[in-house]
C-alpha cells in the first residue's frame, strides 16, 4: 500500500511508494523508448485493467466493453500511485503524520489513433474527452473518502509522459492538495476584501486590456497570466463565474473544446510541438458552489529547467513577458 | 530593468525578464555544451564583473584583485536576474501588483580547478565556501531594500547548471520568498502549539529512531526527511537550535564542511554523480533570532521529472522511501 506522509513544517503531503520501490540503479539513464505493442491502442484492451468508461459512438447498447471500436476509453492506471481499496488509517509516528495511500489513479485514452496529438483531435473528440473528465469526476465524488480529483495531461517525455499515445490522467486524493487549497484560500481572502471573485476580475481586466489575451469565444477566454511561472504559460477561463468544472453544460464543452484546440494548436505552431502539462483546477468536493472560486485550465509548456533557486524560493524567473508571448500567439493564423 | 510581478490569487512573485527576452525560437533544442574558455577559470578574471570577495591564502595584503592566485572568488552575475541599482517603485496595474526587479545576483566560484566536483574539495576548501556565503550574506544584510538572501548550487546540466566549473549562486530578494515564508509560518504555528522548535523536534526524533539518519558529527546531522519530495532528498541540520546561518562559528563551519562532504560523496557514489540542487534555508533579514526557526541545508538530486500532477497539486510521488535511501547511504563506506 502506498503511504501518504505529511511534512511537519509546511504541511505538504507526499505519496511514498512502498511497492515497486526505486533503488539507486533504477535512476540511471533515461528509459529507452518503449518498443512493441502500445497498451493504449485498439486491440490491446487486454493489456489494461477493465474500462470504467468509454465512447463507442457507432455501437448499439450491446457493444462489448474492453474490445475495439471505441473513440475514447478510461480505465484504472495499471501502476497506480494510490489504491482504491482500504481505509485511510490516519496515524501519528512521533511528531510525524501518515495515512494509507487511498485514492484513485485513472487513465483516459483520448483517441484510438496512436500518432495523433491532442491538437489534431476534432473539437467533437475533445468535447468527448471533457465529457469523460466530468463523468469520472462525478462518479468519484460519491466516494466519501475522496476530497479532490486532479485531472492533468503530460504531453511529451520532457513533460513526464511515459507513453506517446494521447492520454490524460486523473488522480483522486483523500486530502485537498496544497496548490488547490492555497488557491482557494487566496481567492477567499480576495472575496472578503472586495466581494468579487478574483478570477472574474482577471477575466474583466484581460478582456479590457487585451495585451495578454490570445483568443476568446462566447464562453471562454485564452490568455497569458499576468505573473506566469513559465514562458508561454496559458490559461483558459470561463467568461462568467463558474465554480465547478463538472457542472459545465455540453454546449459549453463544445466551446471549451474550441478554446483548447486553438490554444494547443497555437502553442504547437509557436514552439514546434513543445512538451507541456495541462492541469484542470476546480473546486474540491464538499465545498459547494463557492462565489469566490472559478475553475480554469492551466497549460504550461516545459521549456525551462526548474533549478535550485525555484525550489528554494518558490520564485520563478521567466524570460518571456506574457505580453510578448500573447502577441506572438495572437498573430499565429490557424 | 527586470520586473517583479505578483500572482493575484496565491500571492506568488515571479521575476519577469524584460531585457534579453526569450522568443519562441530561443527555446529549441538544448544549448550545445559551451566551448572555448571558461569564464570561471584562473586567467579569465576579465570575463567576469569585478570581484566582491576572494580567498588568496598565500598572498600578502598587496595581492591583486581580479588576477589569478585565488582559491575562491565571488562576483556579480554577468547576466543577473535582478539588478542592484534603483528603487522598488511598487505600483498597481489594475488588480495586479508589480515592482522593479531590485536585488542582487552573485556567483561564488568554489575552486580554481575546473574539473573538480564539490565533493572533491577538501573540507578546508568547503569551509572557505561557507565563509564566503556568510560574508556575502552579512554584506547584503546592510541593504535595507533586501529581505532575504537565497544561496543555492545547481550541479549538472539536468539540475540547471549552465557552466561546469564548480560554483554556487546567491540571489538577494526584496521580498521574502514564498517557500521561506511558508516554512517560517509553519514553524511559528508549531511553536505556538508545542513551545518547541519543529526542527529541534525533527533532530531529536531522527537521532532517536536512526532509520533516516545518514551521518552525524558533533554539530550536525545528515538525514533523509520523513516526507521527502524526491528520492534521496537529504537534509543537513545543526544538532542544537540555530536560527541564522550567518551566525555560524568558524569551528562549526569545519564540521558543516565535513557533513556536506560526506553527504555529497555518498550521493555521488550511490547515484553515480547525479545532478542535484543544494539550497540553504535560513531566517530572513529583520526577523531577529527566532526560537521557532532553525537554518538547514536541503540537497535534492534531480532524478525525477516534475509533471502535471506535481505542478497542479503540490503533491509529490516519491518512489524511494527515505528509510531505504538512508540505509543505502549509511552503508556506503567512504
Amino acid at each position: 500500500m502506498p503511504e501518504l506522509r505529511k511534512d511537519p513544517i509546511v504541511g505538504r503531503w507526499v505519496i511514498i511508494a512502498t511497492e515497486r520501490t526505486k533503488r539507486p540503479h533504477d535512476f540511471g539513464s533515461r528509459p529507452e523508448p518503449r518498443r512493441g505493442l502500445c497498451p493504449f491502442c485498439p486491440g490491446q484492451e487486454g493489456m489494461t485493467p477493465p474500462e470504467l468508461y468509454a465512447l463507442r459512438p457507432g455501437d448499439g447498447p450491446g457493444a462489448r466493453a474492453n474490445a475495439p471500436g471505441w473513440r475514447l476509453r478510461a480505465f484504472p492506471n495499471k501502476f497506480p500511485a494510490l489504491r482504491v481499496e482500504g481505509e485511510l488509517d490516519k496515524a501519528g509516528d512521533g511528531i510525524y503524520d501518515r495515512m494509507n495511500g487511498v485514492g484513485a489513479h485513472e487513465v483516459i485514452v483520448e483517441t484510438p489513433e496512436h500518432n495523433k496529438r491532442f491538437s489534431d483531435l476534432s473539437e467533437a473528440d475533445i468535447a468527448g474527452v471533457l465529457g469523460a473528465y466530468r463523468h469520472r469526476m462525478q462518479d468519484l465524488s460519491r466516494d466519501g473518502r475522496l476530497k479532490y480529483v486532479m485531472i492533468f495531461k503530460n504531453h511529451g517525455s520532457a513533460a513526464g509522459a511515459s507513453l506517446d499515445h494521447p492520454h490524460s490522467q486523473l488522480i483522486a486524493l483523500p486530502v485537498v492538495p496544497r496548490v488547490v487549497s492555497e488557491e482557494m484560500k487566496g481567492a477567499r481572502k480576495y472575496w472578503r476584501l472586495k466581494e468579487r471573485c478574483v478570477f472574474c476580475d482577471i477575466v474583466r481586466q484581460e478582456l479590457k486590456e487585451r495585451v495578454r489575451l490570445v483568443y476568446e469565444n462566447a464562453s471562454f477566454i485564452v490568455c497569458e497570466p499576468y505573473a506566469p511561472k513559465f514562458p508561454f504559460e496559458t490559461w483558459i477561463l470561463p467568461r462568467v463565474h463558474r465554480a465547478r468544472f463538472e457542472h459545465t453544460s455540453n454546449e459549453d464543452f463544445t466551446l471549451l473544446a474550441n478554446a483548447l484546440k486553438v490554444a494547443a494548436t497555437k502553442l504547437n505552431v509557436a514552439l514546434d510541438d513543445p512538451p507541456y502539462n495541462f492541469i484542470l483546477h476546480t473546486t474540491p468536493f464538499g465545498e459547494g458552489d463557492p462565489d469566490h472560486y472559478h475553475w480554469h485550465v492551466e497549460i504550461m509548456p516545459s521549456l525551462m529547467q526548474v533549478a535550485g533557486f525555484e525550489w528554494g524560493s518558490g520564485f520563478y524567473i521567466n524570460p518571456t513577458p506574457p505580453e510578448e508571448a500573447a502577441k506572438f500567439l495572437r498573430e499565429i493564423d490557424i
